[in-house]
């Protein structure tokens, strides 16, 4: 049970370091994509910008049209889209600042209450001969971490959203210059994200743990309980993007498809239609700033699940920081390797045909996990010692380094893994969609049906990857098992949000060709980046919520063993009830979400029909819509709607452990955990499915796909049909469904103290 | 601890003297059916049938058409739809038959091979004091049982089809002299079928155990043990007969549809079309003998988890044979209670307006709940002492009879809660299936997203409704308690029947007076019936779920006990592992059925296509279509691909129990159960509300279903896709999920003794 190798002084070098590093990169990154000018720039201080060195860019134009009026359009369409997200996001947020506020208050009141808001040091949990910090300054710690989980998630969703604003119509403007030049835009902007991201995460939560134990000193137990609320805090942020942002792009989008393509029979994108502003800004703040908080929240969870349970295990009785701190030391090297594996995709090769872009992004996938591999094998060598123990319901379990780094390694091959499952069955380039493509002949319900049959069968593979990593780390190494290999999965987090991130931005890349009347031959690049774009957006969803399903097993565990049960026990009542009920939560939100979507499409759909009936030269293009209300109906549509799903996931755990107390808890977060996953995984592949049968049946490259076009055709109707159901299935309860997941779990960590001590009250009456 | 009051000699008479009145009184309902006939009667010796004393209802015919050549050609369809029904059943139970043999060979050799084919006695495994008849007595014995319980269950099936196929033209014929007539004719068949489904399941049990006994004697625990065999062979021939027949009716039901309905704008049931024969034989094979064997199997199943639970309770060890027989006593009074029950329908009152239908049919489930609650009261008081015990995972557990009671009564009322919510989820009378109509206003999208959030939604109260159950019955009784509120549920199962066949040979009579080139007026009548038909086959859908998930989950705790296992842990790998996967099957098994009905369906398209295009004269009604082609089309479909979905069901248990061992297969059985029961309700409800939508849309009752309609109008189109994609989903893919939980873990018992002696392989290797 020796020490690790690296020195507590080298690990509080590293892990700033490299965190450093990644925001540095992500600026270097910046840099690249501003150095495409949008000319026009009115804002700009200089006026003769066009004429800067950078100008040589657009000299070398292949197209005939007027490059200035084309360049003035695209920066005001990108103008628009910037400012509806920015207020979009600015209304947002003060709704959820006042349930911030709420919240933290009700967490320190809960967990104040747990000793009476005594100001006395108390005997540890876990070991009771020593005195812990009182339980008042857990509760004014862990709001505190709350607060700040809160504020850099919604800091990582906006900035996501600020550079995907300003790299859409940079990437539409590189389109004329090539399709390879419009990857390397659009793929060097998801990396600005997805750097900054997993680089701000991981920082602020360093800080957060150097603070803090200022004040705790050696009562690591405290300090890392405290330190759970980061995970609260980041993940109850998640839901509203998630849930808002989910709501708010598919009205419009369901809005603006049904009028616009179905009914008026305009292209997408058209800017005749009044919604296609607020289905752009519904990209942004759903797609990028929503899976932004999303996956920064699954991050900091896995992180507090492996620190609380470390904390009571030998790294923390032993007051081995370097061994405690394992678990962002493995995301410090995971910043490296996705750096090394950026320079592939946007320097070491270079894309030159529409072929290329969806291998280009799996080789992305493959080499971040090859050389993660090493990275962790490192880490662990390094970073741990030999032997040690891990907490384990009650016992302490020795565990080896090489096991530590098979539960590492295990999760970061099952989020490949998954990745790759996902892509088979929602790209267009297997056999999957292109027999839901092909269902299309008989119509809209033998789509459907094909659609919902693949999404639940794309559920097998995953489920087995998720169960093996389970299997392997929990034997290994329990909880902390678990956890480091929910982070295992998200260690290479920031080559996932920038292929993830990439995809947004290439659909609003292509929605701006559109709207600035630019030719079709720009046109069918940006579809082909966007058609990649799907499914890399199913890949990363594919990863958010298999790193859920693991994350809120950890997360489980830190509970159960916080709340001091040993065992969960599905041949009790108590716990049956709380399976099955947790088991049925997941199709209640998605009902309330779907509805919500489908409600607010109708009013858009309403307003979009008012527009065209009554704004004269609209259909004809003389007159302008008014993008401004329909962004307004989606605004408002998703701030009010967004609330009752939030209210169900953030006030279940509470009721169920104040009442029924912790047995039941657990029996609600496991039927939950196994039930959401699957229908996670399956809407979110069966939409994507659809948008991409869609696509291979306009796109019209293979002799099968000729038959079934072009567009307009019946089967193309029928797949138009297809995607928007999936519109909300994919994009607004599947992917908030991993965050229900997660959340119920860190709330009830969390809350574990105050539950062990005052819940069950209606089993205590009776 | 006193005895019951009621004698053991007298037990033995209540209980088989109340099957043979129920089988009396199908008898009855039979011969009132037979009395309205089929005037041409070709068939019959007499070819002067029409004249007799029963003519003299076509006397009051009102309307204006030539009688007889109406009556012939009702006769003729009948007569077809009878052959295409019997000829699959035939081809069905020859494939059935062989696995059913093979099967019963792999029951012997497992459970034989448990103690090396030994004839020795054995130690009991509950008290090792005593002594048992050896396990090759039980590998015996549950072989046979498990044929019975296969061979009841076909001939459930197959009777219950014959008695529809007998009806259908009769309501048609009826349907002439108004809705109240036929109404009558068609609840009258349900009946027959209710009774002696219900009866026969009883007396077949009953004769068994006393057969058993004679070798047995004392040693109860092997008796109700073997019995167990009873329930497997039913719910695995009620697999087959879901499976199968729910593929066979789909694939007619959405090729017909696509076709006839969508592209060649003609009629439901048009004799035109060419799936029209196979859509109506669907109904009788899937619809009937797929849910009378499933509700058969739902009964055996709980029967035998009370017994074998009871068996090594104080009613076992004790040798009380009426407390014993409990559960035999309460289905016995719940056929006499059905008896009652169905004299309000058919005598005590008269429908006279459409509008009557469905409050008639939901008195029918009140008055036998309430019935039932005053027999269960009274078989409670004297069937069982006022205080016993019932084994509960080792312990021994003391049980007052009033606390028996309300198990009983927990599940009796929790079914009927079920029942109503079903009711208003996929009732056109109330506004949920009004907003989905509604939603079809913006097209087909925007119904199916609003459709599948009502399924999700209509999962709420009756998971409620279950867990409430679960928890009553769980803490007064353990097992036994949820086996018998299952029972309790099932007790009114004569009732329940009849009310769902009522559904299916309503639809069938609109079919033949579609066919039969009837008027208007009587296609309106039989509409009418066949609407509430669809909202009672909802209600039976959740019915056979509710019963399942509570069935399932005491035959798992009847498995736990078995296997020897005190506790399922959720906290350990191997049953997290088994918990995320089971959950997992239902979805793997919904993809296979589904994608199965999709194929089927596209073949049945081309033939159907084929047809149109290739014989002259049909389109104009010159030519008759092939409808034998459809018919060999559906059967070869539903049975080859009622093979994997089959074999997935059956095989994983055995797998997992054998390389994996109890404790993987109790969280395989818990997570199939807590996933699958959603899934099964949310799926059942969406499909009957989209065919209620479309239903209310074109009978335009309303001011509101006005504005949507006529038949051919837009939205009108729109909803006739969501009940296309919603037919396979309520009557292939839903009402199989609820045998998969129960098969699966009424196989897992049945295998419990090689699996706790041989299972869990992979372990012992590793």
């Amino acid at each position: 049970m020796g020490a690790a190798m690296l020195s507590e002084m080298a690990t509080e070098i590293v892990v700033p370091v490299c965190a450093v590093i990644g925001i540095a990169f992500s600026l270097v990154q910046w840099v690249m994509v501003s150095r495409v000018k949008l000319t026009s720039e009115r804002h700009a201080s200089s006026a003769n910008s066009s004429k800067n060195g950078y100008g040589d860019y657009l000299i070398e134009e292949e197209e005939g049209i007027n490059d200035h009026s084309v360049v003035t359009k695209c920066a005001d369409i990108q103008n628009a889209i910037s400012e509806g997200a920015t207020s979009f996001l600015f209304t947002e947020y003060q709704y959820v600042g006042i349930f911030m506020i709420a919240f933290a208050i009700l967490i320190f009141l809960f967990l104040g209450s747990v000793e009476g808001f005594s100001m006395k040091s108390q005997p540890c949990t876990y070991d009771k001969e020593k005195m812990c910090k009182p339980a008042l300054a857990t509760a004014i710690f862990s709001t505190v971490s709350f607060l700040l989980g809160a504020i850099t998630s919604v800091l990582s969703g906006f900035l996501g959203m600020k550079i995907a604003t300003y790299a859409n119509a940079r990437t539409t403007l590189e389109a004329r210059k090539g399709v390879g030049k419009a990857f390397i835009v659009a793929f060097r902007s998801g990396a600005v994200m997805g750097f900054l991201l997993a680089a701000n995460g991981l920082l602020v939560l360093y800080i957060a743990i150097n603070l803090f134990k200022l004040y705790y000193g050696d009562d690591w137990e405290g300090l890392f309980e405290a330190i759970t609320g980061y995970g609260l805090g980041g993940s109850s942020m998640a839901l509203f993007g998630r849930v808002g942002g989910g709501i708010y792009t598919k009205a419009a989008d369901v809005g603006a498809d049904l009028v616009g393509k179905v009914e008026r029979n305009i292209p997408e994108d058209d800017p005749r239609n009044p919604a296609v502003i607020a289905d752009n800004v519904g990209d942004n703040v759903g797609d990028i700033a929503g899976m932004g908080s999303d996956l920064f929240g699954s991050y900091a969870e896995s992180s507090c699940a492996a620190l609380v349970v470390a904390s009571i295990s030998s790294f923390g009785i032993n007051h081995d920081f370097t061994g405690m701190l394992y678990p962002l030391l493995i995301s410090s090297v995971g910043i490296l390797v996705c750096l090394i594996t950026t320079l592939f995709a946007t320097d070491l090769f270079e894309i030159k045909v529409v072929k290329e872009i969806e291998p280009a992004l799996k080789k992305q996938l493959i080499i971040s996990t090859i050389l993660m591999t090493v990275g962790i094998a490192i880490v662990t060598w390094i970073g741990v010692p030999s032997s040690f123990t891990i907490y384990n319901f009650g016992v302490q379990k020795v565990v080896k380094n090489w096991q530590l780094f098979l539960c590492v390694g295990v999760g970061l091959w099952a989020g490949l893994i998954i990745g790759f499952v996902t892509e088979y069955y929602t790209s267009n380039a297997y056999s999957p969609v292109q027999d839901v493509a092909d269902s299309c002949r008989t119509g809209a319900a033998t789509n459907v049906i094909f659609g919902l049959a693949l999404g639940y069968k794309s559920v097998i593979i995953p489920i087995f990857a998720i169960a093996i990593s389970i299997f392997v780390s929990f034997s290994f190494a329990a909880m902390y098992g678990i956890a480091v290999a929910a982070l295992g999965m998200l260690s290479t987090i920031a080559t996932g949000l920038a292929i993830d991130a990439y995809g947004p931005i290439s659909d609003n890349a292509g929605g701006i060709a559109e709207m600035a009347g630019m030719s079709h031959r720009i046109r069918e690049r940006t579809d082909a980046l966007d058609a990649a774009g799907n499914t890399t957006a199913a890949i990363g969803k594919g990863f958010a919520i298999g790193s859920a399903a693991l994350v809120s097993l950890a997360l489980f565990g830190a509970f159960v063993s916080r709340a001091a049960i040993t065992t969960v026990d599905v041949l009790t009542p108590k716990v049956f009830i709380g399976l099955i009920v947790g088991a049925m939560l997941p199709y209640w939100f998605s009902a309330m979400t779907m509805k919500s979507v489908g409600s607010a499409a109708l009013k858009m759909v309403e307003e979009v029909r008012r527009q065209f009936n009554t704004i004269p030269g609209l259909m004809e293009g003389h007159a302008k819509p008014d993008y401004a209300t329909c962004v307004k109906i989606s605004t408002d549509a998703s701030i009010k709607e967004m609330i009752p799903p939030g209210a169900l996931v953030m006030l279940t755990p509470l009721i169920v452990g104040t009442f029924f107390g912790v047995e039941t808890l657990s029996g609600v977060l496991a039927g939950a955990l196994v039930s959401g996953v699957q229908i996670a995984i399956s809407a979110s592949n069966t939409g994507g499915a659809w948008d991409n049968a869609k696509k291979y049946i306009e796109a019209g490259v293979s002799k099968h796909a000729r038959t079934l076009g072009p567009k307009g055709s019946d089967p193309h109707k029928a797949a138009v049909i297809g995607d928007t159901v999936g519109d909300p299935l994919k994009d607004t309860s599947g992917p908030s469904l991993n965050i229900l997941i997660k959340l119920m779990a860190v709330e009830s960590l969390v809350f574990a103290p105050f539950f062990a001590r005052h819940g069950g009250l209606l089993f205590k009456i009776f």
